[in-house]
């Protein structure tokens, strides 16, 4: 399993089912839109911490970020 | 929510249900004791790729690491 990519797949589901631009998401989480992008890409491995904001900006939990995604 | 302190909290009781030392701990995940040992302390921020070995070294899932921790 690619973490970096369920991280991804799973932060743009959330992003969506939230109604969120990437732009959107950047925002609240601090992180850049391109971050963003090359996140839901599953080109970046972020750390705890990072999940952790990455969760708060989709009012999401950081276990909904790591589950398994269909691959 | 510190989540360097939470993967380590859920860390240290994951590998103690699975009777490990943090030696074995260490071997499993190819990290080092004292790795392991600053980890379970909240000290260190592993990336998602490291959760991903962490969990695995002690038969757990990713998500079983980020949940919350009382405190």
């Amino acid at each position: 399993m690619d973490m970096r990519l369920v991280i991804g797949v799973n932060f743009a589901r959330l992003r969506k089912e939230k109604g969120l631009t990437q732009e959107q998401a950047a925002e609240r989480s601090g992180f850049s839109q391109a971050y963003i992008g090359w996140l839901e890409r599953g080109r970046r491995n972020p750390t705890a911490i990072s999940i952790w904001m990455l969760a708060q900006a989709v009012d999401a939990m950081p276990a909904d970020l790591v589950q398994p995604i269909e691959t």
